[in-house]
């Protein structure tokens, strides 16, 4: 077990390492690791050595300036510079925040960026200030629309955080395919088969094969297949696509980068880099902040509340999956598969640093 | 066959003899047939008699005074009073739009309404200001979140319109469940069963039942179940029910009013008739309009060439059926149910009026 401040110190030396400023390392790391603690595993620090090998074929710039290419009072889009997104996510967040104090609701469409960690960080960082956070992102193409043989879309995330009372709040994070790739991960170690309706193989027929995505297949998206309607799965990743980078003029749909060193980028971008979206609503410029905090507290308690079909398994209320494991995790520490630790440990290694 | 302007001119002439103006009238009539013109028939004019039977029991206000209870220079609240949401909407819609030419992006959030027929009419009202239209709302509960036996969500569809340059327009338009119940109904009317995933019986287990939900159970979230990501479908409409009805006052979860007249809404409401969420965003407010449709225009056009799996099921863009459904009707005619048909002769009946 590996304590936060181990794992925080760690990666945040790591960054420094890189050339990222003090504070760019700081936020990154505090990103990075907050997946870990909420149990994301895939996308906390066993992602660090993916990011180092992208800084070293220079995908990732780790002396980024932001810039601000184009602004209303409500909206922006963030050139972020072939930075992490893990840096320009919590940036441009900032600014979708500033905006909203100032107008109700703040926009920001980024290009030119990497990957950014869980999609719920970013979101959750418009709670403390009343707001609903809005976080998404594109990702390389693993996903096939429904009919289609080829992977054109990212398994693309949506997080959405809405504050409530006395209640913990909200807090949806979900790629928008069937399963996340993490899932298939797993299963893959134990040589375990996938449910139908998570993989197709190269054919584009249904799979139970764990492998499936590696040797050829696509993920499928949320629904898993026509009669079920996949085709909303395809549809919620498009618009993800749509606003993360036709909006703000990054990668989009294939010609997203892939988020590892040893496959090249297409010779053929459409954009620049992979995009985000981001949004921040002030609770206040709909109702007043306490009458919307009680009435989500009572949706939350009849939600949390209603008559489950099995008794040991009560209804869940976004976030709480998540929220668990961060009360576990800040007690008895993150757990880290072996490869992972070799992996840290080669990092150390490389940077002159002690894991 | 029904022509387009048969059925708008009964629509109108009846939402006219309820009491509302000319306008009012106009309005809803568009919004109403235009779902029966893009294939929806479950939305269109065979809903008709509902909206009159609500009206008789005066759940439905056919003399609404619109009031704006707060607003920020990108956001408001409208008070619909009680009217119906297929005129409600496209005012709430226009608000949004005035807002997103001021400051970038509009977003209103709607209580005191009711029913608002389709919900890619209001999204697709944006597209000719170059503007990406959303609309989303809530309905009576009929869903069961995963885990849960009692239904405590509606079908809460999601609506969001992008425009293209030479391509036809992006246009989603879906409910948050596998299926939608008009679905359901065409199975009951063929007597077939239900594929598992689209209906959960009284005891919260997976049923072919096509009667399932009449008969005390239970839309599925899109997903279908635990194993296919049912949470992620119940993430989406809680996240519609939230938008539409916390933010602005309106009734949500378990406490939306029925949209039929023979069942009464809850004795303790939470709010005010039920809710809807609209956004507007100009696209120039992120980048230049034509620069934003040509890449609209190339990732149109590389999803649908995209190699399909079968080469009779080309891949498809969402709108590309509603679409062709108004090609072929424009031309053709609207077909009717005999009950629809009977439905209509009545309230011609009862009105006076020649349909």
């Amino acid at each position: 077990m590996y304590s936060y401040q181990r794992l925080f110190d760690f990666a945040k030396q790591v960054f420094v390492s890189m050339g990222h400023t003090e504070k760019m390392a700081d936020t990154a790391a505090t990103v990075l690791v907050s997946a870990d603690m909420r149990g994301v595993d895939s996308h906390g620090i066993a992602r660090l050595k993916g990011y180092v090998r992208l800084w070293e074929v220079k995908r990732i710039n780790s002396k980024p300036i932001f810039q601000i290419e184009h602004e209303t009072p409500s909206t922006a889009v963030l050139n972020a510079d072939e930075s992490l997104g893990l840096i320009s996510g919590p940036e441009a967040m900032k600014i979708a925040m500033i905006k909203a104090k100032s107008v109700g609701t703040g926009w920001v469409s980024v290009k030119n960026s990497n990957h950014y960690g869980i999609a719920g960080y970013h979101a959750m960082m418009a709670l403390d200030q009343d707001m609903i956070g809005i976080s998404m992102t594109n990702a390389s193409p693993l996903v096939a629309p429904t009919f289609s043989k080829e992977r054109l879309l990212g398994t693309n995330p949506i997080s959405v955080a809405i504050p409530a009372g006395k209640q913990p709040p909200f807090v949806a994070d979900m790629a928008t395919t069937t399963a996340a790739n993490g899932k298939l991960e797993i299963l893959q170690r134990k040589n375990e088969d996938a449910p139908l309706g998570w993989v197709q193989d190269q054919e584009g027929e249904p799979t139970t094969n764990a492998n499936g995505v590696k040797e050829g297949g696509a993920l499928l998206p949320l629904g898993g297949d026509r009669e079920h309607a996949s085709h909303k799965g395809y549809i919620l990743g498009s618009i993800v696509d749509i606003f993360s980078a036709v909006l703000s003029g990054a990668n989009y749909g294939p010609w997203v980068p892939p988020f590892v060193s040893f496959i090249d980028p297409v010779s053929d971008p459409v954009g620049e880099g992979l995009g985000h979206f981001f949004g921040a609503m002030r609770i206040d410029a709909f109702r007043k902040a306490d009458e919307f905090k009680d009435h989500m507290d009572t949706w939350i308690e009849r939600f949390r509340s209603s008559t489950p079909i099995d008794e040991n398994n009560p209804v869940q209320i976004p976030g709480d999956y998540e929220r668990n494991m961060e009360a576990t995790r800040s007690k008895d520490g993150i757990p880290l598969l072996d490869p992972v630790v070799q992996d840290l440990n080669e990092l150390a290694d490389k940077f002159k640093l002690k894991f």
